[in-house]
């Protein structure tokens, strides 16, 4: 094993550096998702890997957001949102979402349909959730959307695209 | 696009059922990780794919943990648990981890070492992440527990393992 970073006990320590904490995290791959909102608060959208399910019972997942980030008043505003999961296809969709492109230039990269709360749900994604913000909690930089699901559906992409190690990958699914 | 639930207005109408939403959720890819703990509480350890990444500062993750399940009572007693990210040679492991497999057993099918806050540390992790419990979201079955980073590991392994559409796959790291 390779150490980076100490591993510190309670009191007096310094904390982990930020760093260290992004360089192990890159390790852990994820699917790449794209969230969308639509409403009184303006379109937006961003590429996400930060997103998982909570539970079932109400079917809620979970979204984090940088509350400094220039979609996070849409979202707040809106209240509700779509997570489209992508495909190998849309690695080029995802640097759009996560780079500085403007919100109109990203969204006439690929089709959009409008779900019953308005949001705008990927024609071609692996899946996508469309969900009502019900509850959130901000820790330190970030606030963590815990989502209602109200509606899913599921597209017939047969190979989802990951990210895991600062690269893309592609899965069957 | 395969419709599987209706989309649903705000109010009066039905919920989307937990067999639609796990069937949606299990297209979304993520790391597998066993979750572990040791202290007051004894040991314990699960599989996971419900944990990701909040905020670098202060550096924080989030795992989810159904309230009823075994391992919950130990994790809320310590306080604190390992997040072990696997690599390809672990599918074995994460299935016991996922099963109804005896804890002792379970531990007994890898080599561990013991961080500073006594948490089980797998040995030849993809990445694991030493961690105290900070806060919890109760989510209907679920805790929502946010767990400060205080130390890192990165391995040598160079494939993860990862789960989607309920099969296990493998990317470089």
């Amino acid at each position: 094993m390779i150490d980076i970073a100490k591993i510190y006990a309670t009191e007096g320590r310094s904390p982990l550096d930020a760093l260290s904490y992004r360089e192990a995290m890159s390790r852990v791959g994820s699917a790449v998702n794209i969230v969308t909102t639509d409403g009184p608060g303006g379109r937006a959208g961003f590429a996400a890997t930060a997103v998982c399910s909570v539970t079932d019972n109400p079917p809620t997942l979970l979204v984090c957001v940088n509350t400094k980030s220039s979609v996070y008043p849409a979202i707040s505003a809106n209240g509700a949102l779509a997570v489209n999961a992508l495909g190998s296809v849309h690695e080029r969709l995802s640097r759009l979402f996560g780079g500085k492109t403007p919100s109109d230039e990203r969204f006439s990269a690929a089709r959009w349909r409008y779900g019953k709360r308005g949001v705008p749900i990927l024609e071609d994604a692996v899946v996508s959730f469309e969900c009502v913000v019900k509850h959130a909690t901000t820790i330190g930089t970030h606030d963590v959307l815990f989502c209602e699901v109200e509606g899913v559906e599921i597209g017939e992409i047969e190979s989802a695209l990951l990210y895991c190690s600062r690269k893309y990958h592609t899965v069957p699914c």
